[in-house]
């Protein structure tokens, strides 16, 4: 990851404020506040500010519930009520924004997450940076054999060689293309000063989908819960799951009780059907279980026996 | 408007915080956080947290543009562009939250605007204030004879005693009732040991809709201008109208620049049909105009001429 | 529930519309296309449009997977895959629009949902029917001692006969005041030729909260589940759940599938939190389980066991 | 463009399909149903579902407005009524659904429009189809001097070839080295038995931003609107113009009335800030005008006068 001296200069000056506020601070996640949190070769993850904390969430429950919640004594038990009984409109008092830098294909994923603000970097009014994500060779995997959104065994050898090389080769040439048809380098130097350069919102489609581009991304806690909950998951792809990792530590360091229950009700949690409670509970009862007396698929099956880690019901 | 004495030790309580933060800080917004800002008889606005502030709007723009912003040297001129050509996008980078009451039929008005989260007070768990809006006779108008929304003349003497009388007898009727059902004074007294009281999810049915709700609504700043231009606009109600001007007073310390952009872009701003158009560039020319060679109805020569106050040929 | 006659010739006409389409069109939603389906004492359900069916979940489904969705050989099988992995875009593609009419406090409930398009009859405007709800006998409960937000038992014999009079009589009287403000009886005729009324904006602030409204309430498909979801549940109020459990029965005449997935994985299914599951699992084991080494609460313990209706381990 | 034979037969059969509705059906949409509307050199977009036409915007409306709205007696009238004063709500009861075949970086413009139901082919599932976008030489155009977002004159000679050949050569070397490292060609035949490919979600990074995707597009009128009002806009880059002028026809289609209405009210009409307002009446009053005494700035002043085609006040 590059970042430039200007950028330098802006994070620092961003660190040194000191101002005095009457609002609600977050003691812990004031000192990372403008990090620059590394993800993958070239990206990274940065908290540029916030709002609220785990007291803005108990303090709006408590308004809406009035004296009601008088009971519940604590903040620690109101808030994993409140998670636990999917009410969730106190979560959305809290808001915060990221300055992200990641390569395109990702963001393309992530934009799918419809309900947050979003500032983009624009290559229709300025030229993009000079970097392209090249994974790992830890990283290179082959297509699943058997789940067709998956990834199968690492790819080595030769092979990898191969595939890193023909990334790297074409990102370099087809930046350089850019350039050439822009007339123009990265840096801002012009190529040819009798010539013009190509509309950069033409340029840019020569671009491929690992270059690097960067945006402000502002959210509030409810939504930024469930955008983690599917992109920090197993199931993810490798190089969005990173950023969503990153973002989770954030999240623990802003609102640490909220992270708590986050992890026990929802990350951690199992979802089972009506059909597989059935099965739950003859097991629970020591019963003989099948698939076939449970209306179960196989596929069913072994989803919910591999949740509860049931390894000898695994067909 | 009655504040309790557990309410302003709450307020006295957030006010005297002061937390050091690195974050962007309205001063003048910090003078007035937590302040109760009264509106109508027991109403108010409260401004609980914000993000952000000019600066922010200004820098999300420039991450966007990249180096392509450089030309607008100032911010001022930037966030004016931004305005004028509708680049919406960076004015959502910044979020506010207000704590409000007002009455149940302008909550019902308010809440069409789905772009907010709220957490509203819930008579489901709790007995709402014993509270309710009557008008000042100032604002006792008729309904208005050539406009199926509006308001016409005052109305005045006799009839508008009546009508006060009205207000405030149902409206105390139907709270005492509710407070026979559900065998509960407002304050929390049982009315009669020996019985048990209507749930209170039904019984607040019996209220009238001047009764006071209170909220905790966040938004973000492009959709608060939003709210703040349809709901600030003399076609407004007056009953929400004054909330959304005591707001509008809160953008002006938070965000001034922003603020007088919107009120010459927008508030101020006529929007000119492509018919009108052909009517002023007639005017400008000196040349005759009439409704009939316009094409416009009646209504739209007569809505044209006022907003431009071309009294002369109205109609 | 009343239907005026100008409303019943309405719902003839729109009934007797035999229209040709190229459009895909559920023949079980199409036999009760405008039907009114009675809800509560004077209100009521209506589906009058919607977009889409099964297959076009299983049609937008197959272009995102492209080739991959090959393997799963039938749309069912496709339909419950999609609902248990969450994958929740398929199910946007499909559209309706309902007719409603409710009380204007379960209104306020309802459009907390914010995803939603909507159009409520507006008492600015005109002058709202002379209807209100008033619960039967059977749903007279009491509140409950052991859940705030909850109904305990029933409320019987004079009490009862004291709260459905208070309801009535509040009811009509605010309204009949309603009408002496407005100067207008709700048929439209004058009272007092000789005075102007009041602005309709103003007077309907004396109605009581069980006056009934309507709107039309339009959302895609996935919304509506989430809506169902939590509106259709046991702990919902019971005066909003019957119009969800009315729209459940119009969703399985849509879109069939759908709805047995729905049923099977979300309204009969459980969410197991981290620390449930190891109980889930010492219990499936035959291994002995308490409270204490669970690390859940009392409430969290019986939340659990009551889900899988372990009785002889609630507490 | 590259319909395949599954395709045109998918189409056909979709075409062939005569299902009798009661639901209201817009006669003139039904007849370009599922038709494929080709966009630049590959793309394409098709209307494949619809909900409603002009008469369920007026009656939405007069359910809202209630009686109110007897006295705009044509439903023409109406509609223009509603869109002349943003009253919105009832365009959003009208819904389409649209298949578009577009290049990869006008995707990644289009999806920036936050409200509308997407679902994308997808890279991770499934190979991406072997077609990218070349512009037309009359589309090759230089970047702008003056405007940092737009284009300037074109580019000619031996530099159009140069950038022409660019384009194809990167593409194409890309998507070969793409089918390399999957081992596997766009046709579904395995380059080399013995190897495994490299995940498709990690080939596809190799891919240049103009390779073309497809999604299906789901919204509501008054969205769909708003996203035409600012992509068939003079100023939006000519490759998403295209799709929103095919997009504005179906709308005509569609919606005739609301169509006529969003010309006159939207598309071809002018917003004329404060400031400017003052300018105006001064120029109808005969008075001499400067931007002196104005408070504009230069450039607010000459699109003011270019808005109104006062060109001899251009400066």
């Amino acid at each position: 990851m590059k970042i430039t001296k200007e950028q330098q200069q802006e994070i620092a000056d961003q660190q040194s404020q000191k101002n005095v506020t009457k609002r609600v601070t977050s003691s812990e996640l004031e000192k990372i506040l403008y990090d620059v949190i590394p993800v993958l070769d070239h990206g990274f993850v940065r908290v540029v500010d916030y709002m609220g904390d785990d007291s803005s969430i108990v303090q709006s429950a408590r308004v809406s519930y009035g004296k009601g919640t008088k009971k519940v004594s604590t903040d620690e038990g109101l808030i994993k009520y409140l998670m636990r009984h999917w009410h969730s409109t106190p979560f959305e008092m809290c808001e915060i924004k990221y300055h992200v830098k990641l390569p395109i294909f990702i963001a393309r994923q992530w934009i799918r997450h419809r309900t947050a603000n979003v500032n983009e970097y624009s290559a229709r009014y300025s030229i993009l940076d000079k970097e392209f994500y090249v994974p790992e060779k830890k990283h290179l995997s082959a297509q699943s054999t058997i789940n067709r959104q998956g990834r199968g065994d690492l790819i080595t050898g030769d092979q990898a060689d191969e595939v890193l090389q023909i990334l790297k080769d074409d990102a370099t040439r087809t930046y350089s293309n850019y350039e050439k048809m822009l007339n123009e380098k990265f840096d801002g130097t012009i190529i040819d000063e009798k010539k013009s350069g190509l509309a950069r919102e033409l340029a840019r489609m020569n671009l491929t989908l690992n270059s690097y581009t960067q945006w402000y991304w502002k959210t509030d806690l409810l939504n930024l819960l469930n955008f983690l909950f599917l992109r920090a998951d197993s199931h993810a792809q490798y190089e969005i799951r990173v950023y969503a990792e990153a973002m989770l530590e954030t999240v623990k360091k802003w609102v640490p009780i909220t992270h708590s229950a986050f992890l026990d009700y929802r990350v951690g949690a199992i979802h089972v059907s009506a059909k597989g409670k059935k099965v739950i509970q003859q097991l629970a009862k020591g019963e003989k279980v099948s698939i076939e007396s449970s209306g179960l698929s196989k596929r069913e099956w072994n989803e919910l026996m591999t949740s509860f880690d049931f390894k000898e019901h695994i067909k």
